[in-house]
């Protein structure tokens, strides 16, 4: 029996998109079987690949897997797991290459940002040595946008739309409450090293506006003083400010304003979110009253104002991994490049996994006007495109519908029971 | 010149489709340009009418008012404000019968819930002892749902589309993230006094499955103890556990969790928000990953997702008040009463004020299960039908497309400026 089987895995924090990569992948694999046999996807990730936790997609109808392009979350599970380096992670390549052998696994395809890239790498290199060939392809996906040698990340443009516009709206309301009440809003949005989305929220304003929004990024140090006055100012000028904050921002010392806790907020301690420091902050230094928000999941999961960009291609990802792995490219990211000329397009290209794994991309300084709390013009132009396009799920009885899949689960052909050595906990 | 202009206002925290009751206001009124004079809108609520500040509705395009069925916030501004009552209000009555006679304004429209139908009754009964006849109308709007003696409150169905839609893609989220990372999320929403909001969260689960949700209402008291083994229950048998909590829930003594504090979490004072409290608390009793989101004026303005049933009863609701206006009815309120044997069909009755105002009805106790946590079958039989439909608004440029009104200051008539006096502030 051939060793044609794929093996699909979700890795790290999800995406409202991230299902359709999955799609993408089961899809592309079902228009070849001549080549390509079963697509077993790992229940939680790679944990479920050494576990042996399989399920088979081939016993979903053709519907169900097409649900999963308007399916938030990820269907198959996720997990937050780097396998050791050799010589420590020995035992756990050696159980993937017998899970692999077993059935059959010739294609392994994860689907996560930077670290996931980097056990799709080790993968790729130490399975052959160890006897079982395979290859071995990342998908990219991370709402933090942050993969390297990738215009975008898929699952970052659902986000960008999405805070972009809730802001949009909750501006609306504080700018009816301002006169007699709520002088300020802060947002808080995902973010803990890098500022993308935070610096998409400055989509909100229509462009050649200058509104009263401040944009608060882990790349530029927090500065108390300077930013309490930047709020004042366009209170007194506008009647009322919004701010969005990536909950990573930082104070010059590089300590995050959340573990700083309570600096120059007497009497308060976080409990985990930077907006309600902000917020205290601000209520204290300002005399004024504040609403603040944290998103949290929301933001991520809110796959009812997905980008149709993000949706086609996050697809496309997945596709176009399996394409790579028919023409027999291992070890392996299809990543994004935006033809230059047309803003709107973009061409996918395969970018070898040991120049993105573990890598970070930030957000140019340029994105960002001098005071470093707007958005700048070019900034506009590289969200733009990626937040175009609304795909609208389906609804019924006014809520959205998701996939709902069998998952039936692969009969385990090891005899071992696998458990993670104590000493490679992570 | 015969008093037939319209003054229309919005008051209190504004909603995703209280600009659709303004529409539903100014198309009527323009369609009885027989009787009906310029409707002007005060800037801020009862607060604008005082200080006669006044834009002139009728220079807007008839494109421009039709723009407010999908524009959320108060596009007029809006206030807390409570009109005093007699006698220390009387000079706040004087001034705004002077007001009313300089702009022919025979018709008042407030737009708010129930402390605005107290101030539409003031004006119904004290403006004609002080010789300036009006027609006074409360048009109801209020996310919070606690409109007396209507079957619901424009507002509400929007809201409660949006944050069980939101909790059910956060649960995806959440389970997908379950087996080696987060176990619970909370999410907080808005709910002072009363769980309307937070109940809705429970639509979030389809109608007959037990998932591992429970719902936190201020009218269940919150028990400590029971509510970390209903979760602890639930992570052991799902693997995780989601928390819909109303902002204002309460201990049996009767102060609010976030007054209380630290109470049984040590280390820890509020920072405004009960979901990191809730959070805190359970990372410390079960040891668990625990995200938490604060949704706060998000949720309120969330126009992209509201209901079209909520969108078309705000309509409505202006719009009936309009014709109760010419039928010559005062001191009342357009409010809906469900049609028996239909879920689905309401009809609108006009209801005194009196029997209205400043009263809260409260989420009946058989709208949760026996242990108050998860919602009866009668409570998803009410608001099923509330969240139904979609009303997308436009979108460009990846975008929601707001109104933008040119809102034409009328040109002040009286001599003297109006200064609150400093006795009456609120």
């Amino acid at each position: 029996m051939p060793a044609n089987n794929v093996l699909y895995a979700q890795s790290g924090g999800v995406t409202a998109t991230i299902n359709a990569s999955a799609c993408g992948v089961i899809e592309a694999a079902r228009r070849n079987r001549s080549r390509i046999g079963r697509v077993y996807a790992a229940r939680n990730g790679i944990l479920g690949a050494l576990g042996e936790d399989l399920v088979d997609t081939s016993l979903e109808p053709a519907a169900a897997i097409r649900a999963l392009m308007h399916t938030p979350g990820g269907i198959f599970g996720s997990c937050r797991y780097d396998l050791p380096p050799l010589p420590l992670g020995k035992p756990h390549f050696e159980r993937l290459a017998a899970v692999f052998r077993a059935h059959n696994i010739g294609y392994f395809f994860y689907n996560g940002g930077n670290g996931s890239a980097e056990t799709a790498h080790q993968i790729a290199k130490i399975l052959p040595q160890l006897g079982q060939p395979v290859i071995s392809i990342a998908v990219p996906k991370t709402i933090d946008n942050d993969i390297v040698g990738s215009d975008f990340s898929p699952g970052f443009g659902s986000v960008a739309k999405y805070v972009a516009t809730s802001l949009r709206e909750a501006m609306a309301d504080l700018a009816s409450m301002a006169h007699s009440s709520t002088r300020v809003f802060v947002m808080e949005v995902m973010g803990r090293y890098t500022g993308w989305i935070a610096a998409a929220c400055g989509m909100s304003l229509p462009a050649g506006e200058d509104g009263p929004l401040l944009l608060l990024v882990p790349e530029v140090h927090f500065d108390r003083r300077r930013f309490i006055a930047a709020v004042k100012a366009r209170v007194e000028r506008h009647g009322w400010c919004a701010v969005a904050v990536a909950e990573g921002i930082r104070l010059r010392d590089g300590r995050r304003l959340t573990q700083a806790g309570g600096d120059g907020i007497p009497g308060h301690e976080q409990l985990g979110g930077v907006a309600p420091l902000i917020a205290a902050m601000l209520r204290g230094a300002l005399d004024v009253k504040v609403h603040w928000s944290v998103l949290d999941y929301v933001q991520r999961a809110a796959r009812h104002l997905a980008s149709k960009t993000d949706v086609e291609q996050a697809y496309a990802a997945g596709r176009s991994a399996v394409e790579y792995a028919l023409q027999g490219r291992s070890d392996v990211m299809p990543v994004f490049r935006r033809n230059t000329g047309q803003s709107c397009s973009w061409r996918i290209v395969a970018a070898p996994l040991a120049r993105i794994m573990n890598r970070e991309k930030r957000l140019p300084r340029s994105f960002l006007t001098a005071d470093g709390y707007r958005l700048s013009a070019r900034a506009r132009r590289y969200f733009g495109p990626l937040i175009r396009g609304e795909a609208w799920p389906p609804f019924s009885a006014g809520l959205p519908v998701h996939a709902r899949l069998r998952l039936q689960p692969v009969r385990r052909r090891l005899q071992s029971a696998w458990q993670i050595p104590a000493s490679t906990k992570n």
